[in-house]
């Protein structure tokens, strides 16, 4: 199937990472592929890291994505977790950035209330709207609860750049339009 | 002039990232380049994410370094900045792990007390040890003061990585008793 636009989702932690693809075409959003990384499995923090980085990189090169959508808190329990996220984080945009893909950021608040429109929603609830919303198939369910923020990430970036006011001022696309706001990013980002 | 192992130094920041290059024949390492990549004339965070990454990679390949020491605090202001932090570490050890490149982490207090003997060192005085550790010549010293904790970090590894207990059990070399030791590394990250 061709798509118009491809967007990636990523959820990236340091013990699992989940990923998906979403397929664009005019409003409808298909699921391409969804995923998870377990990295418990590595001892070494350098191993997990590496890790993320080549995952993304080869999914980045197979689906060739658009744009990478990510789901990043923005508050978390201590610096020590934070720096470590950071990292994870850092080596999955360094995979995209690579190649060139514009990243947008999404807190976890803002990604359940673009799905289910209420921004303290359960995982059960974001699972179950995004389930109804892409037509998720039964054989693509196996990884499916662990990598629905990543599916939900991708879809909110999906209903985020598809409201008029994104492209205003005669943008293109939507990665025109962030190279031109960069500071649009960052206003998406309040908790 | 040929070397027998190569260590990049790198104290990644958000505004401002020092690198350096230190060749070692047997016992005697001499500085083979240093130099800061000014990151605060870029307004977008993730267009610094993507310069240090694209630097961090011409860098390794044009010097081929066999380690990267890393200056890394585990403490910050707080959770923010350590996001930012963790990522521009991530992004700067992305580039070096997609070269299997093996990482090691100092924290500041360590670099200080391995250079200058001295943990509550100022920077000053770290500036100058190098200076006179290394034979620093003047036409190098045009980003000295900014790249110093990068070199020191590499320095810090080398005499970490010359002493005895570190070569025990017939590893043959810093990569290969990392690989079999990752513990170390995390040892290593007191405070």
């Amino acid at each position: 199937m061709e798509f118009e636009r491809i967007i990636m989702g990523i959820d990236p932690g340091t013990n699992v990472m989940g990923y998906a693809m979403l397929g664009i075409n005019g409003k409808k959003p298909t699921l391409i592929v969804m995923g998870v990384l377990k990295l418990n499995k590595f001892e070494s923090h350098y191993k997990r890291l590496n890790r993320i980085y080549e995952r993304v990189l080869s999914l980045v090169e197979q689906y060739l994505p658009d744009e990478l959508a990510i789901e990043a808190p923005f508050f978390g329990k201590n610096v020590q977790s934070m720096l470590k996220l950071g990292r994870a984080q850092g080596v999955a945009m360094a995979a995209a950035l690579s190649r060139d893909i514009p990243i947008a950021e999404y807190a976890p608040l803002s990604i359940k209330q673009s799905v289910t429109g209420n921004g303290n929603a359960g995982k059960e609830q974001v699972a179950e709207m995004v389930k109804r919303l892409l037509d998720i198939r039964p054989e693509q369910m196996s990884d499916f609860f662990d990598a629905t923020d990543a599916v939900a990430a991708a879809l909110t970036h999906f209903y985020e750049s598809s409201k008029p006011e994104a492209f205003r001022k005669g943008s293109s696309s939507w990665a025109s339009f962030l190279a031109a706001h960069p500071e649009r990013i960052a206003k998406r980002r309040t908790k």
